[in-house]
């Protein structure tokens, strides 16, 4: 059987009861958003994340600046979604020959504004030249006093989100029809051409991703992960990692203006985008606070089944869907 | 100007400059082996090394296994180099959906013997399809109570080195014209086919090479480097970051009986595999010590400038070469 056929999942879970460790320093080990390990007292939080070209982005709708910019934060969001703090960053780049200087530089560039962002550093890394296809691959380490994992839901907890899913998909959709590259980072008014303001917005979500800082709400959750590869997946995560279900409060998972423009006007329905839709590097999490600031409580763990609930209670079961291809990335 | 005329030694240099740091927590940066931190007094080592199909290697000649191991092996070398111990490796993985199954459980396999022969175990990272050629990547996390860095060699330093080079390049251009793979992983009886010994070595040491441990040595190096990109490359990087030049003992220089033969049959001349040929992982140190159990002495540090001397006392120039072009890779 191809590698194709099996699908990243299984892959993954070889991966994973292949490497089972006893290490007693490692307190988080493969099937979280990233490692945490012990050294001397100091907890350390490392992860690393790959972008290949025509799996991951597109150079038609995608600029060099964007790929080293989101590159960082698709890393730096699962250090945050560890309640962790983000320190330093190591660069694996392989690059066609024929690439030009400029484009090399504006991916540089697009890793250092990120790395401002997050106040991180740079340390280390391999350049190499490509036979076909640009691959890019980032080591982000962080540390954290306190980490939260994907196995701490319980009965009962409720179910926040920091912000609204679906943007980030809604914006390549659109990017994809209009098939050209929008450089945000020159500044909104060299790239606006009457693109509405929620739209671009959606835009600016696919394009230049930033993580979510899960700073005081951390200390909140008894359970986390960043929104990667589609809520309702990423959700199924959690709960099978904390071995609990879910009920989704179908009318309280927010949507955005933007996500509603862009699915009305390429005859899509929006529910796809906000529940399945990927990249959107918003946090997920479950706590047994009443209300957490900033966070949309969105639904309750429950011990077992997934569910959708409507405003009269009523319920329906839901299967998780999201980048389930092995032409998606899958996080080890 | 396109990426492959800059070369990657500007590339690099490029990134250098543009993070160097001022982060007090670090105490080594871009620019040796692996970056050097400390969290609340536990030094953290960490580099990352990629491996691109095509560049790297070629599967005309390498095993799934083979490329596994072998970029463990080169991420635990530069750990090594630093005087540090390897703990955790983290994976990145991009393959063509047409992979077998079986491909990539050699490959994984690899992996875990290697983490095994190093005492590491994996602790994360990703996997993904690559549209053509396969992409590794890896991020090897270490520790160490002290480090050795590429800049503290001081004149008048023995230099030396802990085994003979140019096997592995030797064993490559032996494997070109094999044209065929040698899976040494199946026990030598498999493979051997009449190779003689110090040939199926050098071939062992290109397919599956073995990182040095620096273990004891370290505490009696002023300065240390593996040597991945060719002995003379090398040796100018470790003087070029300690501000000083190198006397070499031609002589002295070790060559095995492999790479006499290899060399003798193909009509190359040994030297050129022995002063320039890469991925040799052994380590090239500089210590004020008489002798270093286990090393060959090779030359001395001087003020400046780059010499062999022969046995008269005699000294000619040389540059350095080794692996320049940006086909190769280059460790930031």
């Amino acid at each position: 059987m191809v590698i194709s056929e099996l699908g990243e999942l299984v892959l993954v879970e070889r991966i994973r009861s292949l490497f089972r460790t006893q290490d007693e320093r490692v307190l988080v080990s493969i099937g979280d958003d990233a490692a945490v390990w012990s050294y001397n007292g100091s907890r350390i939080i490392a992860t690393t994340d790959l972008m290949a070209e025509g799996v991951h982005f597109d150079y038609t709708y995608t600029t060099f600046y964007q790929s080293g910019f989101k590159l960082i934060s698709s890393n730096v969001s699962d250090v945050y979604a560890m309640g962790g703090v983000p320190d330093f960053a190591f660069l694996d780049i392989a690059m066609t020959g024929d690439r030009a200087e400029e484009e090399f530089d504006e991916f540089i560039r697009g890793v250092k504004d990120a790395c401002t962002l997050y106040r991180m550093s740079v340390q280390g890394g391999d350049v190499s030249s490509s036979l076909k296809g640009d691959f890019y691959s980032a080591a982000v380490i962080g540390h954290g006093d306190r980490t939260v994992t994907r196995s701490g839901a319980r009965t009962g907890d409720r179910i926040y989100l920091t912000g609204a899913t679906g943007d980030a998909a809604a914006g390549l959709e659109y990017l994809k029809v209009l098939k050209k590259r929008v450089p945000l980072e020159k500044g909104d008014a060299f790239v606006r051409h009457g693109m509405e303001d929620s739209v671009l917005e959606c835009v600016r979500r696919h394009l230049l991703p930033v993580a979510r800082n899960s700073g005081e709400i951390a200390a909140k959750a008894t359970a986390m992960i960043d929104v990667s590869d589609g809520l309702l997946i990423d959700l199924f995560r959690l709960c099978s990692e904390s071995g609990k279900g879910a009920l989704l409060y179908e009318e309280k998972i927010p949507v955005s203006e933007g996500t509603r423009r862009i699915a009305l006007s390429l005859h899509r329905d929006c529910r796809d985008f906000v529940l399945s839709g990927g990249e959107d590097y918003e946090l997920l999490l479950t706590s047994g606070s009443q209300s957490i600031g900033g966070c949309v409580r969105i639904g309750e763990i429950i011990d077992a089944g997934f569910y959708f609930a409507d405003a009269a209670g009523t319920r329906k079961p839901f299967a998780p869907k999201g980048y389930t291809h092995f032409v998606d990335k899958r996080k080890i």
